[in-house]
Formats: structure tokens, sequence, C-alpha cells
């Protein structure tokens, strides 16, 4: 092996912060063992090995231009220092420079792996360059999309005390400001980045939105957390959805294995002025939520209901004894 | 501009970790006018923008204090050496001091932002230093509280192996130890950063208490992932809370859009003695859980239930059959 | 105090990213008053302290050790530079001493704190080191199961593009991998490691999957928010599970206060080729849903079902009504 490699090498370990190993406790030869069977095993068991391959883009790469767009989207929010008038252009100008060239880095890694149909493979980077350049012009008109949910989740919310704790702390805010943006790179067919977008969101939220739902305005979720939206699912305006809300694929009524088809409208349509309390779960592509309906808690939804609807379960079955009664 | 702007804005921007930009990818025209666009829409889409504004607390920094003030709460099970007694002191005057002199330093900015009703505004150092020092008196008694729900947790869960497990793993002791902090900050009247502090726990762990919550003694939260305790609750002595139960307000029963009228009592009572299944909703600031009652899984109530009931859905409208016979 | 003991003092505080403490805020009296108030706590609240005991693992080694683990699973795939075929054996090489020599570290602590029945306390390095080698060992077979759990997981979304986006953005495999490498120390009866590396995993994801859950192959996991899977659970292969799912203890049929008995087999099997959907809660030792079976999202289930079974709520008693209805 080359001392470039060997160089590499202990660079690779060194990037995860481990410490350069000593060897003392475990015996050479065991170590040794150890590496050959785990190496073997990455002959045996393909399709979770990516050697040799071209690079993937970096999920550290994506999570920092993530953070760094939203700095663009809420200026002044997520600095240290004030953020004065005079200094803005400056600061949008470094920002938005630093922000398209890693950008543009990780889009040619994610053409390489996966081009879409039509992509100029002979010119990744024009491709790339070009994919960039449409998302940060997009970016005005993804902030003019979040004042209207900044809106919304403060006027839903009573708890709220103004715009700026909605900014500062509001999951919801925060998931539905990068799934805005990935939703523009998932309409660009660029792959992985929108998803490794969304998923950075999920784990920091609780929130699965993915890149590839449509949503309109003012759209307000309420704490958040188990709240599941599918591909495709179409939000209308003023839609409020509260925590461990599921807009989902119907394949439970498909097939008894949960094998679902590919690529065909797999979740609801949610139309205007909708309101869903928590836990409901809302399944199809054929099923329309009509515009101004109220879906109650938990409730379990596979078909359409026209608009203005009020949907619940009937609290009859509820049961209500004294414990003594149980014990007899 | 002038060279300490050019300074503080690069600055900023290698805040974020970003490199500084080559600007190469993207012509020079090309990024200008983004950068255009972008700074005319902080202009057109106001309401999102924090320029020339007080400074607001910084995120990071309440991050670090509340990490700091865990550190304090249970001494010798976050650092990396062990605390040995002739330390201890000493350990706890310097944290004491940096915790003290960070959090004085955000409460002012909280202040500045929204000083609570009586604020001497003249003096919002003075003001921040009294309010630190209330909160610094108050641990002790937080750790009476905490070590009661330790308690409860390890014989609430029969998989829990010690009280230093709990300490080490349980994100429902994380997220009580830091909202009960954050409700000393709330009933001071400190705007922005309780909240900030039980976001931070709500990102780990998956459960929001917002710190207006009045909880006792010897609470259990098991597991936890999409708890949601809300505002005006008030929590009894002994309860045992499981995933996904939320504690919210009855919107649902006032108005069909969802809107809620801020400033009233909104939430439930929880008695003392209360156990509440996985996925129950509890709605409404008039609904009292009588003491000693259990609500079973997946139960949804707007009404209150007198001491000693149990609550559940009847198990009549549960089907279960084979699937040729949904075949045929 | 000792010298030494400041500079300990010091770095432990520094540890923490906090600044060296300035006493201007606050008044040294003020602050002597309220760190003795804070010692005396210590003293006065026990349980919650870990004061000259042996030292505990440390959480942040534990998930350092963890994310390696990762890289050795999925190599390639966590690396900011491509990694080439005459660079694999190095790097895993390099890796597994780094990773043997710290868990090592992390193991010897975890035995001091409980050392397991027959452990050789006398030669706690020497077991430390044994272990180590066995759960090393054991990662090939790990690789062919999550090999199947990949397969699972991109066959059982409709919205996954391919195996390489599962391993980069599946929240649901990050919880399995960590999960499967925990039940290898679980089973070593390790103390407190295997949970702080769920508990890292449960953290990042909102799957709480507790190391002692047995797991066999093609194990698919949507979502997955809110999942919670129990210590004595046992689930069979090609099992499919949604968000918000609990496999849990059947306390509550035991005993209104919601106490369980300790180490015994409290949670349900899941046999073969089951799907189990959003919300469902699944409880009890005795409870065993038989192969091929379908669970209806948020059904509540607390007996056995036989194979190829359907369960579900009975929609009759869902009401959809229009809401000037209501409004009479």
């Amino acid at each position: 092996m080359m001392p470039s490699d060997w160089e590499q090498t202990a660079f690779l370990v060194f990037c995860a912060g481990s410490c350069y190993p000593s060897i003392e406790n475990m015996s050479e030869k065991g170590l040794e063992h150890i590496a050959e069977r785990i190496v073997a095993s990455y002959k045996s068991h393909g399709g979770i090995n990516h050697i040799d391959g071209a690079n993937l883009p970096s999920k550290e790469a994506v999570i920092g231009i993530t953070r760094d767009l939203m700095r663009l989207l809420f200026p002044g929010f997520m600095e240290k220092d004030v953020i004065f008038s005079n200094q803005v252009h400056e600061f949008v100008r470094v920002l938005c420079a630093s922000i398209s060239e890693r950008l543009e880095e990780e889009i040619v890694k994610a053409l390489q792996y996966r081009p879409f149909p039509g992509c100029d493979t002979a010119h990744l980077d024009g491709e790339a360059q070009r994919l960039t350049r449409e998302l940060m012009e997009s970016l005005p008109g993804v902030r003019g999309l979040l004042q209207t949910d900044v809106v919304a989740m403060y006027e839903g919310d009573p708890a709220a005390i103004s715009n700026e704790e909605v900014i500062l702390a509001y999951p919801g805010l925060e998931a539905i400001a990068i799934q805005r943006m990935a939703h523009v790179l998932y309409r660009q067919h660029v792959p992985l980045i929108p998803r490794m977008m969304t998923e950075f969101a999920h784990s920091r939220t609780g929130i699965d939105m993915h890149p590839g739902a449509t949503i309109a305005s003012h759209f307000c979720i309420d704490h958040g957390t188990g709240v599941v939206i599918g591909e495709t699912t179409v939000i209308g305006q003023h839609v409020k959805i509260y925590q461990g809300v599921t807009l989902g694929a119907k394949s439970f009524a498909k097939d008894a294995e949960g094998h679902i088809v590919k690529g065909i409208k797999r979740h609801p349509n949610i139309e205007d002025d909708v309101v869903i309390y928590a836990g409901a779960t809302i399944l199809g592509g054929d099923t329309v939520i009509g515009r101004g309906s109220v879906v109650g808690s938990n409730v379990w939804l596979m078909e359409s209901v026209p608009p203005h609807s009020i949907v619940y379960f009937e609290n009859e079955q509820l049961r209500i004894r004294l414990q003594k009664e149980k014990a007899q």
C-alpha cells in the first residue's frame, strides 16, 4: 500500500474523531483476523458497500448547506451578533457565494450517482451550476410562503407570544422551511440531496415530510412529533395539522402483504382550511378531504369526505367505569 | 462598506463553518443578481427578518447553558472524568460562576426584546442578575423533585436496571429536568429562553413539554416520543405517562376552524396516581382526570372522569377475520 | 484544594465549552452562598449524584464508538472521500484497532459499575478485551442481517429510489443497525452501554428499540417516529412496522397502578410476514400475532390472533357529518 493511501486512510479515521489507535489491547493477530473477516463480508454481502464508486453526497456537507440556507431565509435569527442594515447586502452576497459553491459540489456528486432524464452527463458542472442558481433564485418565493407559515403558526397557537418565538423555537417552522427548499430540488429531479435535507429536519423535529409533497401557503404544524406527510400529498392553503398525523398510502386496502405499486399517486389531497387533530391517519391517493373540514383526533380515514365535514369517532363506545366494578 | 463591516460579515459566515467562498462557480453578475433579489425580499417580506433589532437570545448559548445546568443537577454523570469529593465544591463554584455570567447575558437580550410587566428597563443588567440568582437558588429544590422522578422512572419500568441507567439513558428524565428549570424562568416571565430550553429537550427526546406546565413530584414518562403537554396543564404526584400521550386544548369542541382564545386555562388537570397509556389524548381546560384513574391506550377524552376511573374503548368493535374471508 | 484539583476542575468546566468565568456579575458572597446550597443538596438528595464512584461509561465516547461502528458496517457511505479497493483493508484494520481500544475502555467502566454474573472482576481488562473481540467478530453476521433489512426497506417503500438512499437517509435503517449491535452487547450482559447506544438512535430517529429485542431478518420500519419495541419482544422475518407502533407490556391488564413485575416475558411475539400499520399498539408477553397477519392503523390489541388474520376497527362508529348540522 502506498504512503499516500496510508495517509488517506489515517485521514479518514481521523475525520471521525478517532484517536490514532495503539494496537496494544488486541493482539496483532486477533486484529488482523477480524479485519480480514470484515473485509471478506464486504465481498460476500453486496449492496451495502460503496467502494470505488463515484463519491456520494456528504451528509455533513448537505446539513451545513441546509443550515446556511436557513440563515439566508431568516436573516438575523441564527447569528451570534446583530446584523445591521449596512451589512445586509454583503452578508447575503458572501453567504450566497459560499452556499452556491458547496451546493454545486454536492449536486455534481448526486448527478454522477444518478443523472436525471436528459441530464447533460458530459457537463455535470454546468448542470449543477444551473440547478444551484435556480434554487437560489427560488429563495425569495420560498420566503414569501414561509412568511405566511409563520403567521399561521403564531395565530394557530395560543401559547405563541410572537413571530420571533415561532422562528426561534417552533419545530414545525423549521420542518416546513427545509421541506419547501428540498421540494425545489425534488422538482428539479436532483437525487438523494432533497431527502437528505428533509431527513435532517425529521431527525431534529420528529416531522417527516417527503420533499415531493406539494404544500400551499399558511401551513401550520403544531408540536409536530410523529407527523408523516407522503411524497404525493397535496395540501391547500390555511391547513393546520397536529402531532402524530399521518397523510399516507392506502396499501392496507390494496394488498394484505402491504406491497405498494411504485410511481403512482398514493397520498391524499387536503383542501383549503382543513384542520386535522392529533393522531389522525388519512390514507389513499384518491382520498380528498373537502375544504373547511375538521378531522378529529385518532380518526382513521380511507375515504373522501365532502367540504365542511366533521369526522370523528362516536364516543358511545368509550367506557368509563370505577375500578371496584372491574374487580368484581 | 467599511472594512470592519467586511470583517464582521466574514466572521458571521465563518461562524457557520462556511469556507470562504471563491466566486468562480457562479458569474459575479449572476451572484450579484441573486443577492439583490434576496435582499429585496427582506424588504418585501417583513416579519421574518431580524435586522438592526436588539440582539435575540442565541440558541447556541441557551443550549450550552442548559447542558451545564444538567451537569450541576446530576454531578458526575456527564463528565469525562470522575469527580472526587475534594473537588466538588470547586467544581460547583466554577460552574455556577460560568453559568450565571452566560445566563445573565442571554436574559438581558430576552428582556430587551420583551420586558415583563414592571421590569426595570433602565437597569436590565440588575434585573437579569436577580433572575439568574433566583434560578440558581432554585436548583436544590429542582434536584429534590428530580430525585423523586428518577425513583418513579426506575420503579415504573421493569427494564430499568438502576438509577444510574435512568440518568444516563432515559429521555423522559432529560425532558423533565429541563422542563423543571425552564418552568422557573417561565414563572419569572422571562420571554423566549424557557421555550428555547424545552424545544432543545423536544428535539433530543421527542417529548414536547411547555415550560408553563405545572408538574408535581414522582413524574414518570416512559419512552416518551410524541408526548405533548400543554402550557396550562397541571399534573399531580406519582403520575405515569407513556409515549404519544397528548394533554392538549379542546379547540375542536369550541370552533370548527380550530381557533383558540388566548390566555385562558386550556389544558387538563391530571390528579395524583393517574396512569395514561400510549397514544391517549386528553383535551380541555375544564377536564379533570380524578386521582388514581387509568386511561387506556389511544383513548380520546374531552370530559372529566371521577377518581379511580378506568377509561378505555370497548373492544367489541375490534374485528379479527381471516384473509381468505376478505377475499370472498 | 491542590493546584492539580484546580486544573482538573477548570478542565472539567472547559470540557463543556464554558468560557472561564469572571465573577463580576455576581458578588463573591452570593456565588459562594449558592454553591454551598447546591453542594449541600448533593448530600441531602442522594441517588442522583455520582461522586467518588467508579467512572461510568462516557455518553460522548459511546456515541463516537457507535458512529465508527456504522462506518465499518456501511463502508464508503459515511466518508468525506471515496474509499478505493486498495485502501479498504487498511481502512478496516485501522478503524477496528481504534474502535476496539475505545470500546474496551468503556466496557471496563461498565463492568466496574456492575459486573455480570461470573465476571472475572480481578481481570476486567481481559473480560473487556474478550467481549470487545466477540462484538467485532459478530459484525460480518450483523452485516448479513442489515443487507436483508436494506432490501426490505427499499422494497417496502415506493418512495425509495435505491439501496443507497435507504442507507444515506432512512432512520429505520440507522435504528435497526445500532440495535443489532447493541443486542450483541446485551446478550453478553454488558450493562449500560447497549441502552446508551439505542438511546442515541432513539434521539436521532424517534425509534425506541430496546437492545434486548430479538429481531430476525428483512425487518422494515417505515418513517418510524414514535415506534417503541420492548425488551422481550420477538420479531420474525419479513416484518414491516410503521410509525407510532408500540410493542409493549400489558401492565394495564395486570395492575391499575401500572406496576409491572420485573424480569419476565412482557412483550409480544410477532411472527413472520406480519404488517403493523401506523399507531397500532400490541401489548403482552403472551400475545402472539400469527404469521402473515395484518394489524390496522390505531388498533389496540392485547390478545393473540391466528395466522393470516386481519385486525382492524369496524368503521361503523366513524361519524361524518356536515358542520351546519352541528350548529343546529
